[in-house]
């Protein structure tokens, strides 16, 4: 199990949240995704790696952005 | 034709607008619904008049509040 955590900007409220939660959890080999608003950050679980660009691109569906570390 | 106008505090993103648009525009009597994000100025059209209350109770069901008047 992996576990990886990314920063996510623009998100404001609840439904911002599930709108990430939505996309990433449908990204190939991922298992939770966990979103703490306040500060943007998503814990993303995965079987095996996931490309941190598939990450971003869900992000990018659900409207927002990853900040780059 | 009635046009009545509320300021309803609490939204934050356009996922906000779409569920109190839904919310109200489910109001029995309303016809139109129309929400300016940066004003929380939300306005409806009915036919007839709708009560205050009904509006609000549509508001806080979305997960908001109309500020008094």
């Amino acid at each position: 199990m992996t576990t990886t955590t990314y920063t996510v900007q623009g998100m404001t409220c609840g439904h911002c949240v599930s709108s990430v939660k939505e996309e990433v959890g449908a990204v190939e080999g991922v298992t939770g995704v966990e979103v703490d608003l306040p500060t943007g950050r998503v814990t993303v679980t995965s079987e095996g790696s996931v490309p941190d660009e598939s990450v971003a691109a869900a992000v990018r569906e659900a409207g927002y952005e990853v900040v780059p570390a």
